[in-house]
């Protein structure tokens, strides 16, 4: 086990529904320290791309690649959660179903901050179905931009949204794989990786 | 000027209607040095306090508390904005009233990550009126914490917030306060410090 899979063994909550409580350490209460972790760990995995962008979505995106931008020495850009339709046109704009509240979310970010120029990687806290990641993919080739990679601390290897990124060919790296979650023994099964 | 009034004066906009832009380093982009440097001064503002926590609301004080956090080596906790009238009894509610948005939110904070030998350092990117700063108060007087200090990047100070705090006796340190502004020739009026 990596450092990030025994901080979930040690504190994570496994919840019915197939739900993780990490909340003590990662999205309520966060442990820069971790995440400083995560963000040497990513460096490892995604050495030789050239990356000077960080992009994630509010909120709890926002710390972790914040700590991992201090690693890469770039700058951030979160994408804004909008539940208006009115947009003006200084935005990239994608929609973006949540898995967790089963609602649909248009993600917005200003043309300014993001170009062709820009070789980004994605970081969030969270891959289930993929969706949040999806219209963040979205909106850098809008801006004509260049993925090089997508960084996550936690993925839940039994929902479809992992695959669909490898399948789309882009280098997907989740520190933690989670394959299976027993609520009643508190069990949970990592990938190997 | 300090560093962030120099940024400030280079990269800020302002807008009619008293509004600072400063998306493109502090709230949108994100300039993660320029958030080190800011710790480092916060740092050197609340020498001698025994920090142990930092307290930040979602979603643009998240970057700014996480590195903030990694100078004080402490854990930070977000307070989560909900429309949401139903909250568990698991959590501390404060009500905010926006200036930006005109309109209401709860703020909610898990009672396990805050409790009475919390020593807390607040933060936030912005203070104009303080509604939110006064529910993240709020919630650290529920937990029967202690509110060590505050500390802002941008203060308002033609709008009330600021001396409402000062007047209540905490500790505020606001790294620029905009004392005027005229967005038809762009003029930014620091108070001296």
């Amino acid at each position: 086990m990596n450092f990030l899979e025994e901080r979930i063994v040690k504190d994570g909550i496994v919840k019915e529904g197939n739900v993780l409580k990490v909340d003590s350490f990662l999205n309520h209460q966060m442990d820069v320290e971790l995440f400083r972790e995560m963000g040497e760990e990513f460096k490892r995995r995604f050495a030789g791309k050239e990356i000077n962008k960080i992009l994630t979505i509010e909120a709890s995106g926002i710390g972790i690649a914040c700590v991992v931008a201090l690693v890469f020495n770039v700058p951030v850009v979160f994408a804004k959660k909008s539940k208006s339709i009115n947009v003006d046109g200084d935005m990239y704009v994608a929609d973006v179903e949540s898995f967790t509240h089963k609602c649909k979310n248009q993600v917005i970010v200003s043309k300014k901050y993001l170009g062709k120029d820009d070789h980004v990687l994605i970081i969030d806290d969270f891959l289930a179905n993929g969706c949040a990641l999806q219209g963040l993919i979205s909106i850098v080739n809008q801006a004509g931009g260049t993925v090089e990679g997508i960084g996550i601390a936690i993925e839940k290897g039994f929902q479809v949204g992992g695959q669909v990124i490898r399948n789309l060919g882009y280098q997907l790296e989740s520190l933690a794989i989670v394959d299976s979650m027993d609520a009643s023994t508190g069990e949970i099964v990592f990938r190997k990786q």
